[in-house]
């Protein structure tokens, strides 16, 4: 192989709305790995709303990249070379690659680690429902959200990688399940395919209205991957003792000033709500007990899920940008050439 | 005794500030008890910021108050006329008697019920840090802020009956207790006879830059009173899992139009914290658990409280105003005449 390692690195940080701007093309070398690292090929990277908020200096669950640093992603690879007992070349495995051909890879580096794909599965399962999307699905639904049947599961961004997943798992453990979603394809695949019991399509109808119609008895666990306004609409119709797992907040993450927060924050005490926030890298350990799980729901059709998967390694920071556009369609990946 | 009974109704619904114009003054007979109630005369009323709320035409954890009906509010009185067999004439009770004389009062009725004052203890003691405000404190600051030992406990309308309380029960759990006041007076008899670690007067300080200081390690628990400027900056400074009690708002409860929430949400996710809203009545049940821990720790000088006591029926409208201008130092009572 050529001694080149394509890069895209942080150029400069964003004012309000990610763009290609925000990342520069540059070649380096393939690096070396130590004693007990790995040189991982990069064969598939996933894309995240967190990454944008990994693009500011502010400080967060992780240090921000900083600025020329190779932009940091997961990513799906193959083992090149392993200077680790427990790897050898071919293995494929899932790390923090980064916006890269090649990386060097510690099985004990935080806060990717390396793990071996679970056999059989498609490359790209553990970048989407068994990866980090799925796996915040899955923790933030039943450890937070603790749905049980017969609630009303209300989630937002539901088309979205997490959001699909969180509906349909408090669908299999037997709740209504009402998903926001934005334009009619996204929704009729909800319907359709996820098995959604219904869908407000924000683009086009009145959330809270809807949310009043849809949840007459209220909402006793809203999923949010949106906060603003969405929000606010789900807290004016909380059911008592209501759970509402804060999981992202995608609508202000390209706000250029700070968005003011629900203004019915008061409903919480009335109904003895609570709003909580989670991290998934704080479940990783747990990773076994929910792997089983999600691989069993999607053999028996219980769960579906959707793969964006765009390709090229120049359109690399294009696709990020499709998260905030609402473009993509289930998990955004891309495969590199 | 002559047949009148002197009342205050809700003759208009706040729009702003509340005001003395929203009640008005009418006479009425006194009211006959039937079977299984009894007859009691008003002797203290309690005023609490939860009453703005019932002033508003909108559900809530109670049903507004109607217009030209008498103001809801709790209260210790007489029993002057008994039908039920567990309590007697002279018997002094605390109950939801309201803004008027003579009420008539169902051990069995929602919300309040009426219970017998423990013996011994002076008469207000059951409407202050005995009452709803004390146990208020005692349940949100123990079942919902888990306080540990070495924990940092912030407190907003931390010189008031509920967050006086609520700061003092974490000091005895073996915190480090910073309380959020308004005024050198309030802060003042926070550091020297309430024990707290710190105050922060919001009236002539930087609240953010000063929790920023006095909490260097984060807030563990923030008991909120206020809501607003003071919420949002509480949550920038939040440790690790941190609860945010949301006990009231007071900060809003008077504004004529929706007040945006904390811009800074987010921060909910990123340091895996909590925010949970309750009301006390769900507790009342358990009154008999709290009771005496409140009174041990206050006959061995752990917890010390202050009354505001005011007098005179035709008081008890401008007293009510008194919440939502900071004038009153501790629990808000009015003697009638």
């Amino acid at each position: 192989m050529a001694n080149v390692n394509r890069q895209w690195v942080l150029a400069k940080r964003p004012h309000g709305n990610v763009s290609k701007a925000n990342f520069e093309y540059r070649e380096g070398r393939i690096p070396k790995p130590k004693d007990g690292q790995l040189l991982v090929r990069n064969l598939y990277l996933s894309f995240d709303p967190t990454q944008r908020g990994w693009m500011e200096d502010r400080p967060s669950y992780l240090p921000p990249v900083k600025i020329g640093e190779v932009m940091r992603a997961s990513s799906v690879g193959e083992v090149v070379v392993s200077n680790h007992p427990d790897f050898a070349p071919g293995d494929k495995v899932m790390t923090g690659g980064g916006w890269q051909d090649y990386c060097v890879a510690s099985p004990t580096g935080a806060p990717f680690g390396v793990n071996k794909l679970p056999a059989g599965v498609p490359l790209t399962m553990p970048l989407s429902v068994l990866g980090v999307t799925g796996l915040t699905a899955y923790w933030g639904m039943l450890d937070l959200g603790q749905p049980k049947a017969g609630d009303t599961v209300l989630v937002s961004g539901a088309a979205g990688a997490t959001g699909s997943v969180a509906g349909q798992i408090a669908r299999i453990k037997g709740c209504r399940v009402v998903g926001i979603a934005g334009g009619a394809e996204k929704c009729k695949w909800l319907k359709k395919d996820a098995r959604f019991d219904a869908v407000i399509d924000y683009k086009s109808e009145d959330v809270d209205a809807r949310i009043g119609k849809l949840c007459p008895k209220g909402v006793d666990v809203f999923f949010d991957n949106v906060g603003g306004d969405i929000l606010e609409a789900a807290l004016n119709h909380l059911a008592m003792r209501a759970r509402v797992v804060l999981c992202g907040g995608i609508s202000s993450y390209n706000a250029t000033k700070p968005v003011p927060g629900p203004a019915n924050l008061m409903n919480l005490v009335i109904m003895r709500a609570r709003m909580e926030g989670f991290i998934v890298i704080d479940y990783m350990n747990r990773t076994h007990i929910a792997m089983p799980e999600l691989l069993g729901w999607i053999s028996s059709g219980d769960l579906v899920y959707q793969e964006d998967i765009q390709e090229g390694f120049k359109n690399i920071p294009a696709t990020l940008t499709r998260l905030f556009t609402g473009k993509n369609i289930g998990k955004q990946l891309l495969k590199i050439d």
